[in-house]
């Protein structure tokens, strides 16, 4: 038995999120179907974590063990060719038999993209969320940087979050949050790198920053509500489409 | 009574081309029917020509005579709020009353799209054509500048198209045909400007640098096939998705 390392990219788009669930097709269940289908071999998929309906991943991690001694490179092969093609698997590799993607990892990296043109270009339309106004994105960038540290992000946690309650708290460090500019194609993506995520944080952030920008929201306010622990005080969530989980870094894979 | 010129831009993923039929949705019958419940008016939407199932625009125009007398840039929000967001008005302009989109027109420019890399990504997969083996882009490049000039371009169209047979005939100019280059994302553009093209003619162009980028053709091959007017000397035509209209230029619009 070998525990296997995937590498994976989607387009969250027509999928009820990474955890299988019953009432939508799920990221992870059409991955555990296609090893299936192919090695006949029931696993479970265990990811980084899980990602929310409509998000999209560049690097998400996902780990299963399995029987079969098909070469690693000829695994990427055989699943891409039994997954749709808005599932695409990058890389196979063999990791430790105590692998756990979740618990392992050191850094995760998000990507959240707006476009702030009139007219959303319809190639773009799934994975970018339009900004609807003039945003100051110099002030997007300043207030970016309220983010980083270690700190009690309570104030960027879904209510009803399991974190709310949990043992482990709502205590993260973000690394780096930045924002990548492509003023050709309009498109400003807001990079956020952390050593871990509390529910629906990078889009309480994203719809936070974008708020600032567009003179709805001062910075001052953001950075009261980050110390009281405030999430009125913050921005909405913004949508899933504009959500990519852009990589996961671990020690050793 | 007020003809209108309105500048498109689509994915034609989901439809059957632009041109109304009866076994599938297309581009111009949903225009069509936005306008009809917006305005209770039953128009046609004359295009700068038909672009075939999955094929994409960015800049096709669409003519039609409107009685309303809403003004223009309205008009684009009316639009946009009313048609799915695959579909999307740039622009809408008054023009003369005999302007005729496809007549009209002095240059067309279509993109085509290539993947140079082993694996798909997702959100790339609806807009471009891997080219699963190493291509070598200056071949590509160079045999793209045997297709400029004016020439009879028999070779390059489909069998059993109008042109073979009209008295318009198979003799276009095409103005440039080029190589856009974006190595970072491994994406490769034919940029072909033409005073007008034949059924499929991009699509069998793209297809027939391709295998000649590959090693599958000589280009002496292509020069041959071309001064022949021989189909079967060129490549295979390439698939519906790489192909964008990217604009159509008038002397005024």
């Amino acid at each position: 038995m070998r525990r296997i390392a995937l590498t994976i990219s989607y387009d969250g788009t027509l999928y009820g999120g990474w955890q299988r669930q019953q009432n939508a097709p799920t990221i992870q269940e059409t991955i555990e179907n296609a090893i299936e289908k192919l090695f006949g071999e029931k696993v479970v998929v265990m990811g980084s974590g899980r990602t929310d309906a409509g998000v999209h991943a560049v690097g998400q991690i996902g780990v299963f063990d399995l029987e079969h001694t098909i070469p690693c490179d000829r695994l990427v092969l055989a699943l891409n060719a039994n997954l749709p093609d808005d599932i695409r698997i990058l890389l196979a590799k063999e990791t430790k038999a105590d692998f756990n993607p979740q618990f392992d990892a050191k850094k995760k990296t998000y990507h959240y993209t707006f476009y702030d043109g009139t007219i959303m270009p319809p190639h773009l339309r799934l994975y970018a969320v339009p900004t609807e106004y003039q945003t100051n994105w110099d002030l997007v960038e300043e207030t970016l940087h309220c983010f980083e540290g270690t700190m009690d992000f309570k104030a960027c946690c879904a209510s009803g979050s399991a974190a709310l309650t949990s043992v482990k708290g709502t205590v993260r460090t973000i690394y780096e949050a930045k924002l990548i500019r492509n003023e050709k194609e309009k498109l400003y993506t807001i990079s956020i790198c952390g050593n871990g995520f509390l529910y629906n944080m990078v889009r309480i952030i994203a719809g936070t920053v974008l708020e600032v920008g567009k003179g709805a929201l001062p910075i001052e306010a953001v950075k009261k509500a980050l110390v009281d622990g405030d999430r009125a005080g913050l921005g909405q969530t913004a949508p899933a489409k504009g959500l990519t989980l852009y990589s996961v870094e671990y020690e050793e894979m």
